[in-house]
């Protein structure tokens, strides 16, 4: 007989390595409770992930846990948060105890490697596997980095490489196209994507804005752009196009799924030009790449300064997860 | 041309009529930012409701949203918390944008009575409309009431009247047994149920333990007998069955559905005898009907004494919406 909803949470979801001390209480009564540290806000994002619609119903509960916590942390790397608490909504078709275990291993080892506890939520029969997951997190009074705050003269800068998500759902859709082993060499960027934590933390009271970059380059600058009231100019040469892509795609592809794309989870943040030379020097202590694409000016709009020093305005179009 | 995440997000959710002081950045931000009051506890609560599993599909919007709201509001209710901010996810099948102004006019309706203001959330499209609501709320530190605190000797007592909720649904699944009458008599209970806060909030300080009846009073009660360690008799005549039930059900399925269904969102909470007096007097005074219906025991298990005196063993057992 199938396990019911109550069995099923004493079984998965009651135990696990992550335990808090600012967990007051944890799954198992009407609503959970927990304690904000004094003089810090209460940082708090969710998304969610739908069968068919953000991955592939052939993709392992491993892959999709791991994602569906990753978005969510990457949200909160993008205000220079901490990340701390999550609450789970499970949407299940079927009982599948194998599935729920895989998904619950893999849960637990990315909230253990940034701390994070699960600490209530909801598990519910429907015909589409869906995850929903809410990420609570706090930061210091005041220190969040936001979209808005962007200043004209700001440097733009980008973290890692761009595309090989795209690349790897490109292939996902096109498989006869490229080998297994050009998509093995990116699919852990789309279904394993890594959050920038540390990475957004050491920017608190440096960068003047900052995003992740979900929806791809143009349209999560465009963002900030829209927030701040600003305007942009990139430069073709520095947008850190991420290697396989120039690899095995033509130049228009690999720039296409590099900008415009997303689901990357790297960071774009924007910094006064005093602080770039620390700033460099935190992420060589990081061993994070970091890329200078370009400068927020005062003329509205996001453009590009191509090879051919042609000036190209970029559409802030994005790939439409909805 | 159907609008996109974005536009939909600038129509229908970023003005509301709550805005509350301490939210810091509302939607339209990598994550909301908000500040818990010094000294108190953070109260967390998540749950989804599926068409076809938690309402049919052919209820209005304003219904679903009403819904989602109130059944988490019901979960701080039972903690005695102060709601404050909700984050929702739609998982939408297609874009209708009547279905979500309907939806939103609701929602905001319910969430300005209780001052909730809406600070984030997700936008999906996928086949199945899945609604997946967090409400935040707080707490001063330590005086959540839990399912755990129930005392031997402490006095059970329920709110409201039970069991409606259930008929309602009983009707929807088999509509021609009833008339349109008997059904618009209960269904607001089923579609629109409202959420006992001020009755928690008053209970801070008096009750040892509180549940919300969401999967029947026998299994809810259940919850607190076996989170306290602790046993219970209730007496038969004294369960709020409520009144259509009574006057259009046979004795025996109108107690079933007051017992074991559930949906009710009325408050079970034990307290200590010497707070009897004070608490029934504070209940007039929110001219809540309150109702005595038994005591909490040392011998485990969940007891009912009958109109003929026997004792008769009640399993814990609640409508299974998983």
């Amino acid at each position: 007989m199938a396990l019911s909803e109550f069995e099923l949470i004493d079984r998965y979801f009651l135990h696990q390595e992550t335990n808090r001390s600012d967990v007051v209480l944890g799954v198992g009564d009407d609503a959970a409770l927990v304690r904000v540290p004094m003089d810090h806000d209460l940082v708090l994002t969710m998304d969610s992930l739908v069968a068919g619609i953000h991955f592939l119903s052939t993709w392992p509960a491993e892959d999709i846990a791991h994602k569906a916590l990753a978005v969510n942390l990457s949200d909160l790397a993008a205000m220079g948060a901490e990340p701390a608490w999550a609450t789970l909504s499970l949407v299940l078709p079927q009982i599948d105890e194998n599935w729920i275990e895989g998904f619950c291993q893999a849960f637990y080892h990315l909230a253990k490697q940034f701390n994070v506890q699960l600490i209530g939520g909801d598990l519910s029969r429907g015909p589409t596997l869906t995850i929903t997951l809410e990420l609570h997190g706090f930061i210091p009074t005041g220190q969040a980095i936001t979209r808005s705050g962007a200043q004209i003269g700001d440097l733009i800068y980008v973290t890692g490489a761009l595309g090989e998500s795209g690349f790897a759902l490109h292939i996902e859709k096109h498989l006869s196209l490229f080998s297994d082993t050009v998509y093995r060499s990116v699919a852990h960027r789309l279904r394993r994507p890594m959050p920038r934590l540390a990475e957004g933390r050491v920017l608190r009271g440096l960068a003047n804005s900052m995003i992740d970059i979900s929806d791809g380059l143009a349209a999560d600058l465009g963002h900030i752009l829209e927030k701040s009231g600003v305007g942009a100019t990139v430069i073709e040469e520095k947008i850190p196009i991420a290697s396989p892509l120039k690899q095995h795609l033509s130049y228009d592809q690999a720039w296409n799924l590099a900008l415009f794309h997303g689901e990357d989870y790297e960071l774009c943040f924007t910094l006064p030009l005093k602080y770039q030379e620390r700033v460099e020097t935190l992420f060589t202590e990081l061993q994070t790449d970091l890329h200078l694409i370009g400068h927020i000016d005062s003329q509205q709009g996001l453009r590009c300064q191509m090879r051919n020093q042609q000036v190209m305005n970029l559409e802030p179009k994005g790939y439409q997860h909805f």
